[in-house]
């Protein structure tokens, strides 16, 4: 079977390098490119993040795009107090040599995205909205070439990690989300719920560590680092941005329900949150697909495996 | 030791109901008098099932107030598909031949805990907080007469009733909710992260029924109308009201964590949100004990139990 | 002809002094009664200010009434900078030798109205809407007994005087606003479009202090105090209050239109916005005669004759 | 002196119509390009009548761009029962002849700025600011490259024409509106309460009428048309769009002052509304020139003579 064809939209980011990481290591992936866009850290940062990250999987080829530098709306904030000041502290990467292409992330997605076929591109989200809304709002008819977005955000039986009721992804760019999931593209949610229940442990830290290849050791750094930041539970990890990889390379890994999502702009203590109608109260019809559950066990043996590849 | 002095604000409701008779039935607390809201449905039903709840528990002797007729600033949406025309709907009680109080709820409140020691009275809210509110805004100091105050209202992991993100009882009367959070009023809130799992199931509905009682034969019969109106799983009947007064009998049946909650009041899609702080996220001081977990099995054990001694 | 029986809520203030003893001095008014309320200062202070303005009319029989400290779901705001520490800043008074009624503003307003006939009863509101609204959840029923409700706030074509879109009254507590305007009383409003044009010049502030009576030269100290705060203009002061007094006097002073009038209670920037319907845009019912137009000179006329027989 | 280099972003609308040939009739104006915008009718229409303005004026050199078909966060509304349904309705013009720009007009515009000096660039914005946010977002380096920017847009002591509070252009597209505002460039603000002053009476539109050429025809048919659908007093047409053309050409027919400005998103009654703070009372800075008034004799001579060019 040819490669599925994606694009990856990412801020990293130590999870956003470790799932960039899988689908590089992924023959059932064709990477079209990366698309920078400020978030964990800023946009100059995350933009020589990606490059890096390619790096470590020995793939100068792929394209690397440099996007949005703020949000739609809010001013940016950033996250360094848990990815550090690089936006992958932990991994001591020397600075790229390879070059980040001339066109803006935004200008690349509209021109690929209108020169393929309809539903003919994966694109997965890892941080901010921000590009992509601002290709939507550019070209709206990009939304029909896409067959699935993957998004990395949002919250709903688990909290927020920014405010009570935000997932930091969405909560930088509220108004990018509201313009996304109001696009049309058949959409995917990866959220909190999901992810915390995806745990790198002590010991499934120390499995990859143990592959022994130069990747692994990156990653084995990058969640060292990571694990002192960003806690759920005695010794967990959560690895955010993975699932969507994940979830392209074998959907049975996680279980969800098509539900309506809006996402609140106008709340006094409650914008940014992604507010689900599980139990359908709002008569307003399903938008996302909203996962639920995740075999864990068989994610980590996936992304171990696959590392390893490297 | 002397039974704890109580005002039970209600707005009965089959749960409603079966919280005031295990109330009734239970000789450490003392109840001071019934307060009626409009809730469930309207506050001449309400006023008139509260009587009618006492007659069942055979004391004519329990004062029962009129309260207010409708929200502090929304118009008043009631829940008869869920609890009935009449709110005691599968009951076929008589019109009661007690008569209400003639003072006002919330001039009865206020003078009543006026007159009474510092921290000397707990307050019990079934309901809106329509009632409780109004004597606040009347009456600011009755809230240092007040020990604790004990609601059912609010939802945080588990999900809204009405909306995705709300609750009834806050969502029919927010800018009430919002009034007595900030009123200073040591507050312990009872969502439905708890009360949803507090569930009468088959067995356990028997189990009441075959107590043989009239009062039991009551409840069993308020307790098959609901369970075909208000369902959580496959056989649940989740018992919200009755929660509050058996935290008071046994506080050690439930375990929860002083954390903030906010009231949300401007969302568009998040309005009547009981927006709770768990992780310290917001930097505001902790104003409520919330329940996060209970003792079903015991729960049960004692309800069985006191309804037995009606 | 009987003099028209009124209630005057209000929260002394300059203004509001100069509006009471225009109504103290007027024979087609039968004053039943003052309430205090917080807003330019405390209640205690108002509530005193309330007794003094009836001593310099010589009249000690007014009833004068405390009401609420506080907004309903607001912290209270207050404006020293404008009527001084006091409230009444620039008359020096001695302390009250009057007493303040044992009720609650409240409660007598409720007991009061209730006595009395369906529409037999005018009600004047110069500060914060707090004890109207109050009383309206308490008993909605007093609606029907109000035959005029004349409130002084709020802002049109005029600019609010608090924030860009809000004028002080109403955003000290906009929820009561909110409630008042849903009650069903009919409101006439007086808002700063109106009393930004009766404006007390030097040769009017003259003309008043040289009626040569205590109460004048009361008044005339008052307004000196006054215009060095709050000015439109090279020698303006506004007599925002008197001119519901003079409205009831005279109503062909005034002119305006019945249009539709909401309380903004959830925009960033707009909360406590008098949004007026002119043109008819929303759909919605008028609920408010809102004047545009005083004939000033005749204003000054009724005002100074009538502080000339005090 | 060299003519002015401008941009004009138009939703052509009668009066963009006649802003426009205003623009094309005066030499001290180079105009760069019209980008169009869905607004009072869809981009289609709009675009179609830009280029259809061009012939009215024998410019078929203009370049003509297509922009977003609409707005960012909210769907489209137009305004058909003014404009009527092709947005020029009245003026009875074929199809145009020339050929729409293949480039669309967000990535003109940011090509087109950034080629240009800093401060190079004048824009005029008579529609919906969707365009520019769309580029603000994709490329904020434009703002530098702007002089001006000249907006037909908001209402202050004048009402809102859609709402209450909200004038068209900004109500269409508030978050654009907010984008625009907070994207750093010197930005003029041409409101209602200008364009209202600017009424196309009976003897000004003879006036024009009366000069006989073919572009005066049509202006007059247009404004015959618009004067049954927009109107201010007996016999006012208002000329929204005119006055920034106008005020390019002679500053000193208008006068204003710089003050805050800000976008009401989150507003009940509000949203849409741009939040004057006339009376520096937010602390905020000023960020917009916002004219109060204008010479509306001096316009309608500078109109006349200029249209009488063409």
């Amino acid at each position: 079977m040819a490669p599925r064809p994606i694009i990856i939209d990412t801020d990293p980011g130590q999870d956003d390098c470790i799932a960039i990481l899988l689908a590089l290591a992924s023959p059932e992936l064709e990477i079209l490119g990366l698309t920078a866009v400020a978030g964990n850290v800023g946009v100059d940062l995350t933009a020589a993040n990606a490059l890096k990250i390619c790096e470590i999987a020995g793939r100068p080829d792929i394209k690397v795009f440099r996007g949005c530098d703020r949000p739609l709306e809010k001013p940016l904030t950033i996250a360094p107090e848990i990815h550090g000041k690089s936006g992958l502290d932990g991994a001591d990467l020397p600075p790229p040599r390879m070059a980040l292409q001339r066109d803006h992330a935004v200008d690349w997605l509209i021109a690929m995205l209108m020169g393929r076929p309809d539903r003919g591109t994966t694109l997965v989200a890892l941080g901010p909205l921000t590009n992509l809304a601002t290709a939507l709002c550019r070209e709206p008819r990009i939304a029909r070439k896409i067959d699935e977005l993957v998004v990395m955000g949002g919250a709903s039986r688990a909290l927020g990690n920014v405010t009570p009721a935000a997932e930091f992804n969405i909560h930088v760019d509220p108004h990018a989300a509201d313009i996304v999931l109001a696009g049309g593209i058949p959409t995917a949610l990866m959220t909190l719920d999901v992810t915390h229940q995806v745990l790198a442990t002590r010991a499934r830290r120390d499995r990859i560590r143990d592959l022994g290849t130069p990747a692994a050791a990156t990653v084995a750094r990058l969640l060292e680092f990571y694990a002192k930041r960003e806690r759920v539970g005695p010794d967990g990890v959560p690895l955010h941005d993975p699932c969507t990889i994940a979830y392209l390379l074998d959907p049975t890994l996680f279980s969800g329900e098509r539900i309506n999502v809006a996402i609140e702009l106008a709340g006094t203590h409650t914008t940014g949150m992604t507010v689900m109608d599980w139990r359908r109260r709002t008569g307003r019809a399903p938008n996302c697909l909203v996962f639920r559950e995740v075999d864990h066990e068989r994610f980590f043996a996936l992304l171990t495996e696959r590392l390893g590849r490297l």
